[in-house]
């Protein structure tokens, strides 16, 4: 990358620097730039700064753009500085001086947000998809595996019975407070901020109702300082709901992780799943759900990523704002793969169900052992002082046929009262 | 801290190392503590596996406990370790046996999760209620001012027309998406988690139902290991909406210091709020904004201390969870002060309302006369060019009385759409 | 802390906002105050700026408050700002108008820089000095245990033979590069800013040569304004140091809390290092090393705490600064008790000689006996084929008597040249 | 990114998801690999697990290879899952089965590990060589402008004077620190951990010391599980070395950015290093700063992202090591582009030499006046009194022919004794 030895000219030095990979990342934003320029135009002849026939032709030259990007067609020459440049570009090469007007009464600045807003708002939607389709997942396994018993843990050891019921219908629950925050960033990024301009708002009579209705935002970010703050803070606000989810998940793959060693032997994938060597044929290495974790961790490292770079500059655009781009459209992809891997891979797993018969288990139920003789009247220091006895004797028999039986217990696992929380909390 | 050399004992050793300043947090929780023992205690009379007589004598003392502590006579000597352990005594040095019973059925991790998840509900309305007020003078604030003109900027240059009440009320705004966090967070900790146990439940009769109603849950926490994956993850939630509120006051408070410097002199303070020294008169040092800004930036690094601690933890309870508590308590009293030392100050803010009278401005409206001429249909090439031959020739006249009607704009506020916007997230 | 309520004047109320904790944080520092406080005043002598008796009277008074620090009779009352107020009050009620004298040619930023500055050195050194302690523990326990055998694990699959010799030096050894990040925070800290006055220098003709050594520096942080720049980066360094260490630590931690584990059950503590119970008798909880292994995680959250706080701020001295004091110091408590409590504990580390007695261990050795076969000329695909076969077929007898002889592996650790690494790097 | 969507089949879409964009990162890691592969085939022979004639092929077509990268056309196909692979592949198809004896006691993990360590120690060696480029532009700039005076700043309140020698060179010396961290992160890097296999080591006679002085590393990671930890480890103290060069450029940057604004008027730069409009000319836009600034804040989030990822994973190769190439390559060449910007551009700074004519900073010298007075035997009490008076008066006469002469101060840079510190730092 050393750049500047290589007789390239000024121009082309800071471009490069300042560019990036901004028209990389452009595709992905285009088809917004696209929806927020149509729905700009109309206005703009609504409210007569062009006239209908203007209108008309750039929504329909925008429309033609559209096309082409779905097709997987619209490109991003090195002679445009981003897809801003580029749309312009096509259409005034269509429409001439039509063309040009399409930049009335707005700046660079505002269809960036605008496009951006919109672009967080599919991919929140997404994303949010995709969680309920695991948490289906995990609510499925739940009920089928929900009699086998595991060992629960406390500081890692070994401390009272759980179930893979109990394991898997646990990450379920905990996606419904995930999704508060995926709605929380929803509602950030679902406010139109087109018609601040460059921060301060312009001195055309534009109708910010009309674009606001036009691209189904749910209300206006009205104050246009306001709207340019959230350049930077709306990334932010996705990347606390990301982030909220891959912590659960990657929880969940480090569980996995560790059942699957041999040490633990609970749950295990078939060979495609996993890789291996044929001189070592017990070694099942969970890759995909290490990856799992380690793309969750990453992602769970963005919100700092994003306050290290917007932190304590003044209020006002910041070229410092285009860097937010590169972090959470890379960060947004890994957070769709690893629930789509999560999803396509857990579907597979396949559960030991003689874990328990292990004798080192044993004392896995002691505390339900003691409370049986509680409840059947016998005072808790003379149980207590009775089963320290015996298992100190070696003489314990642990009560193996426990009963579980409030809400939330490995007897009752309230997997339709879960089901309704999520629905209540996720709206797709 | 050289505590090895001082001729500890082991425990003593230990018990320092572990206990750390739990006992002077505990202070902060154990109202809570008390209300979810009422609730249990109830419960367990509900449920028959304590007498009523029983369940009666536990609330009472619990009442008293909770007049100590409302007084603040409440204190948690050397020798308990916790308050959990200080309040239990006191039960049983005033009912024996019955007090005992209050540990029926729960454990020591039901405990802390409850008493956690109903400080973190208490806290967070606290700094929704905290919110409200600062918003509200912001509002008021942008309404006062809203026709003093400021200097807009983009990259820190000159830009465009802005006015305080642009500035005031976009901060305002701004605050409605972190109200959105501080609802999901609250969200998060709304979810009863007693009953957990250990994380893997209990196999005694409990009603999570009636604790929940009890204690004021707007439901429950049902799976009983998702309820032990809250310890760590409510605070994480609450951090991420007090971080959100914290990232609005410390670029309110970044451009404060910055227009309270002699370079700008767009606003000052009455002396009382500021520090300076007879022989720099001018100086007015902004040391409160400066602390605001300063413990805000604080506060935003809280999610990632969290994450660090909490991550690729396997489910189930380990002892590092107790650290979180260290860091979420302090977290929000600072947020807290945070809110009110703004509050508190911003209202005495003086603006200077001939900011614009200095030349160095006159730039601040070249968009503006060019708009103009292109609204009195001069063609927008042709106003550019005729602008830029004013300008280089020295004789461009600004045209100062510049007229923004759309929403949001310096011209058109929307103050009340602002509010009702607020009002609509805010439940207090 | 709603302090607004409570009837405080204006002024109480922004001296408990600004002032925090910094009275208690002071106690830690004031020795170096006292320390930097001398060298300065003899350094006036010595340049004439005050005359030969009042340089003699202020060490003498500086040298009596030196004591009652020491003695832990040195106090800051609510009337002192912090610690130096407290100073100066105490040399002017002594000595009167030459008291003030103390003041010349410095200012309290200067006076901060260099006290914090010599704290951190003398931190470090002791960091270092408990670094080095918990190595030679870890050689010793490596050289005791050097034939233990342990599992090896990749991906936590069981994967090749290790031992304990390779584990526990295996730290030792990761500590060395710990050390060279405590060496730069020490060089960092190890120039003397005393004479920046307030970040831009002084007009007196004061000799910081002369305090450099005074103090013992080894050299002076010549650019004023880049002695003032090194507040918050000074700390930043420290944290950077200590975070290396305290990764190390956490791993440690980490793998020990899992080897507690009756999953794993390759080493054990005594009762009092552990918490338990009763009626579970095999739980050996490892809640020391939880909280080692917490406590260094939230220290790696330090060097971004600080970023957070200082990045953007344009040069020149913020109150902003302030906090960083708050942060690093209960870092470098926290840093040292969990050096020495790690220390203190894993000293009595029970290992288990046993572990590859059980037969889930076997294929450790798979790929050994295919390099013995190999080295014995058997062809590689035809010594894989043979030994898939055997494994295939039930018949794979593991070669367990292995043989690694080369440098850093199991049969030959190297101890005396990590050792030597060690001494090199660290210098006490 | 619906990857399943696409009919993929099962392999396919595991490939993606696990191998992401490895093999573009393994092209700037081939020659590392080559390399290694070279010391390692020269060992293999010396130790005769392979005969001289085979280590003699393998050199000859690895120094082939090598020279393919540097030519640009080394490529590593989609059927190849990383650089080791097409190596491997490239070898075989050569030389046979000699080829495949390249493998014979290494590893995969092993080949990862001692590439980018030599990568890592290439890169530092060139990040070292840009900051000592840069340092020396500052010094330069410092001595060219050192009459120049400029307004000192506290708490962004004009405070003293300053100069443009000061400021300059401040950032010069502050470099140095940074150069120790980078060295710190070198001495982690400089340590051969070719022979750690698969973190386990070998039962194959190879010659460590051999590769060690063969590839130039200045000593080994003897413990093989040592050397394994070092996957991560390596990156992150690399990681802090460029933080800390970052956080020294963003302050520069920022301080850049701000002098630039129309409010200060310290400093401008040529049209073609800044944006602006022909409608508003005085606007400069500093983007090549902002981008230096942000792009410098995103290296500083890198250790906290690394920390994340391997944060509590027990000892032992995971796969979610794989994550830290992806993020540490990327923050070297933004490291480095930032560095090469930074001095492309700073060598065009013009510099306002009438700054303080203004009259706003008159009071800049009420601090040196009043020293003055001091100096000329007035008591200090007195003087004070006096120029208090003076300036409510409006009579105050700033002394403005200051005089700076102690070491480091405005009229004594010592840039001499800053350039011999940093070359007793630097080892190029």
């Amino acid at each position: 990358m050393k750049l500047w030895d290589k007789g390239f000219s000024t121009d082309k030095k800071i471009d490069h620097f300042t560019v990036g990979n901004d028209r990389e990342l452009d595709l992905v934003l285009a088809k917004y730039d696209v929806m927020a320029s149509k729905a700009h135009a109309k206005m703009l002849g609504h409210v007569g700064l062009i006239t209908a026939e203007e209108a008309k032709g750039l929504t329909r030259e925008l429309d033609i753009i559209d096309e082409a990007i779905k097709a997987g067609d619209f490109t991003i020459e090195e002679e445009f500085e981003d897809m801003h440049s580029k749309i312009e570009y096509l259409l005034i090469q269509k429409l001439g001086d039509t063309g040009k007007k399409i930049h009335t009464a707005r700046s660079r600045n505002d269809q960036v947000l605008v496009a951006m807003q919109l672009y967080l708002k599919d991919e929140l939607a997404e994303v949010k998809s995709l969680v309920k389709t695991l948490f289906d997942l995990l609510l499925e396994l739940a009920e089928k595996h929900r009699k086998v018993l595991l060992p629960g843990y406390t500081h890692l050891q070994i401390a009272m019975p759980s179930s893979f019921g109990l394991w898997f219908s646990a990450f379920a629950e905990s996606l419904v407070d995930d999704v508060h925050f995926l709605n929380a960033a929803f509602k950030a990024a679902d406010q139109n901020p087109l018609g601040s301009a460059a921060g301060y708002g312009s001195s055309f009579p534009i109708d910010r109702t009309f674009t606001t209705e036009e691209m189904n935002f749910e209300t206006l970010k009205y104050n246009v300082v306001a709207a340019q703050m959230g350049r930077g803070k709306a990334e932010r606000a996705t990347a606390f709901g990301i982030s909220s989810v891959a912590s659960t998940l990657s929880k969940l793959a480090m569980d996995i992780c560790l059942y699957m060693s041999q040490n633990f032997n609970f749950i295990s994938f078939p060979n495609e799943l996993t890789t291996g060597s044929s001189i070592m044929p017990h070694k099942k290495n969970p890759d995909v759900f290490e990856l799992i974790r380690a793309k969750c961790n990453k992602i769970q490292a963005v919100p700092n990523q994003l306050t290290v770079i917007i932190n304590n500059l003044p209020s006002g655009y910041h070229r410092d704002l285009q860097l937010v781009k590169e972090i959470i459209v890379p960060a947004l992809q890994d957070m769709k793969a690893c629930l789509e891997m999560m999803h396509f891979s857990l579907k597979e797993v396949q559960v030991n169900a003689e874990i328990l018969d292990d004798p080192k288990y044993d004392y896995l139920f002691s505390v339900d052992t003691l409370n049986e003789l509680v409840k059947n009247g016998m005072p808790f220091r003379d149980a207590y002082k009775k089963m320290g006895a015996e298992i100190e004797a070696g003489t314990f028999q642990p009560k193996r046929d426990i009963e579980h039986t409030h809400d939330g217990s490995l007897g009752n696992l309230c997997l339709q009262e879960i089901r309704a929380k999520m629905e209540k909390a996720i709206i797709l």
